[in-house]
């Protein structure tokens, strides 16, 4: 029998619904957001299911929760999986848990397969992938490679002023059992199970995506200063209105960002104007714009007009902008042979699929430079993700986690 | 001697400063918004000022607070003087309080001087002039004349959702001694003193101003739905972003506002966008805007615009948008006896001054038709309001209370 027979779909789909009580909203999705009281239930809950089965947890610096199945070399490093368990304000009930959960149930078909492996196979809950409390997105694993300095992102803020340090010592205090763990401890090889947040899957009717490559992200922090004044007596030449800065410079870079093939992300995800009253002109405006192409040059391109032209409408406007790059990843590119693998996998257990990109960053982008990488691609209904009503299918989880089952044992013993 | 000859400056200053202690903010301004704590604070110190000196005091339905020194005929109607307590919540020491306090100070000086009229005289503080907190704005006396209907003004919620009427009961029960005053009940004659708020005088280096008009403002709360998405993977054509289509909205609006004379006021106060994640399309926008200009028919003319240019940007980006108008209050003039009795008053206590239209919108504006009415103007600092760098000068402060005090006592006598 192979690893992929022992994994159950009922137990796996059991424990997607567990989690997402933890947060739950009305309109049936969840609001998990990083480092809050339901983040660390969720934590707790994973160790929960950790102990029962005897397995050993491990905690980092940033967080990182980590969920261990001996080898029988346990001097080797790890073959990891694993995804996040935050989601967005108005997030839904598989996105980053279903990779966590994935791999938990991966390691338990291990366990009642019997299956010994060499290597260990380790599941990993990376901290705050969403980004959405705390800027910027994958912090736990970005601090874990080392590519985002552990000390800054400790003092991160949300907009309540609550530090990232404050809200993680909550947070871990909730898994006091979990060791230790070092940063950028090795790993021998990472595969990271997903829904593919889009619509390529579900359109084609196929189960399985081996995901070649992330696209290129950069995230933006923009702070705009004007001043504060009486909406009835001050002329336009004497404003420095923040609204109308920011709003100048977005409309100006939507128009830039639109091409024809459709491929440039632009979002305007935040805007927040202060101080908020409507009969005072505002004097400060914060937003953020998250951008994404295929091509990194593109991103180039449109990085350079956004550092241009802020700075030239506030200024047009009598008010000053700060233009702060909080993240950029170019395009990540996974392991040929963890791609191949996976679409042997998937090919071997009878599975419609394809290779493909990811529209969406996630943690692998991080972890891909340090370790052999690749991801799986599950469908979601009609595409959505990062809303409410995202939905997967019971049947198209466990095929995902099965090709894991196989791709993880696989990499665990050779 | 005059009643303006008992109007000391030394006390008007030092309750000013005692009033700029409520809600205090670090720079040097104040956060003092309607029917919070503070605003309770500040109209228990009025009222244990009045209780100091023998006045009663009174409160109706929506919390409006007066102030009665009897008439030597009780049953003539007040003639009445007041303005708001409530403040920016970036504002500063002297918008509305300065009203209040010249208005306060009259009636001591009145008792100094020992000068009886047949007319009671009052001071008002009306409830939530600045709708900073709760829309719309001078929501007190726009309930008082009955041009606001007091249920929906209780209904009214503040962006944590808590209603006026809550939030009022907690604030009326801090005054228990007022008694109760209907809704609607006569006044003889109204005169409101204010810091200008805006650079006439100052320019001029002068020191008083009686108002003529008080120009036309139309206010909006505009809700734009738009539909969550995921910022990496969801292609331009398929996304409804609210704010895309609230910032083309806007970008249109005030470029149509545009006029050669610097006459129309737009401003957009307010923009909250939801879910507020940097990596999710947004779904929701709501927004603010105050539209003012001494025309009625360029008001007109701009309000149609708002209504069909928001639908329309709205339904290009695949939103859905709500345009509602909290309030549409036509140009004011102000009773010509009264403009000309200031006008007089000042010149009689060689004050320099004018006669001026108001940019800014007053609880006089909601008066005016009920009974004749104007308005004193002093000066403020680099006509800065709306700022906690507002500032006024003490000599300036009490000038314009020495013309209060001849007028309402020529008011209160004839």
């Amino acid at each position: 029998m192979k690893p992929s027979d022992f994994v159950r779909q009922d137990r796996l789909w059991d424990r997607l619904m567990s989690m997402a009580q933890l947060g739950a909203t009305n309109k049936g999705g969840v609001n998990r957001q990083a480092l809050t009281e339901e983040d660390g239930r969720a934590r707790r809950l994973l160790a929960d299911w950790a102990q029962a089965r005897g397995f050993d947890v491990y905690q980092d610096a940033i967080g990182n929760l980590f969920v261990r199945r001996p080898g029988t070399d346990d001097n080797l490093p790890p073959v990891t999986t694993g995804s996040h368990l935050d989601t967005q304000p108005t997030g839904g009930r598989f996105d980053g848990v279903y990779g966590v959960l994935a791999g938990f149930e991966v390691l338990e078909a291990l366990e009642d397969g019997g299956i010994q492996t060499p290597h260990p196979v380790e599941v990993v809950a990376w901290t705050n992938e969403e980004g959405a409390r705390f800027a910027p997105t994958a912090m736990g694993s970005g601090v874990y490679v080392g590519k985002l300095p552990l000390q800054s992102a400790l003092e991160t803020v949300d907009v309540e002023g609550v530090t990232v340090a404050d809200a993680l010592s909550a947070v871990t205090a909730m898994t006091p059992e979990a060791e230790e763990r070092p940063l950028r401890s090795p790993v021998a090889a990472y595969i990271e199970a997903h829904i593919e947040q889009g619509p390529v899957l579900v359109t084609a009717g196929e189960t399985i995506g081996s995901v070649t490559s992330i696209q290129s992200q950069n995230c933006y922090q923009i702070e705009i200063y004007g001043e504060e004044a009486h909406a009835g007596t001050t002329p336009r030449v004497n404003r420095s209105d923040a609204v109308l800065a920011a709003v100048e410079a977005i409309a100006h870079l939507e128009e830039t960002a639109r091409d024809e093939a459709d491929a440039m992300r632009f979002t305007v995800g935040r805007f927040i104007a202060q101080p908020g009253s409507p009969n005072t002109v505002p004097s400060h405006v914060t937003f953020t714009i998250d951008l994404r192409h295929p091509e990194n040059a593109e991103i180039d391109r449109m990085a350079r007009e956004i550092e241009t032209v802020i700075p030239a409408c506030a200024e047009r406007r009598r008010c000053r902008a700060e233009v702060i790059c909080t993240s950029a990843v170019p395009v990540t590119p996974f392991a040929e042979n963890i791609v191949d693998m996976v679409d042997r996998a998937r090919l071997d257990l009878g599975l419609p699929g394809r290779k493909m990109p990811s529209g969406a960053g996630h943690d692998a982008m991080y972890i891909a430079p340090m370790a052999p990488s690749g991801m799986i691609f599950v469908p979601c209904v009609a595409g959505i993700s990062h809303n409410e009503a995202e939905d997967a299918l019971p049947e198209d989880l466990a095929a995902g986690a099965r090709v894991l089952a196989d791709c993880l044992a696989e990499l665990a013993t050779g």
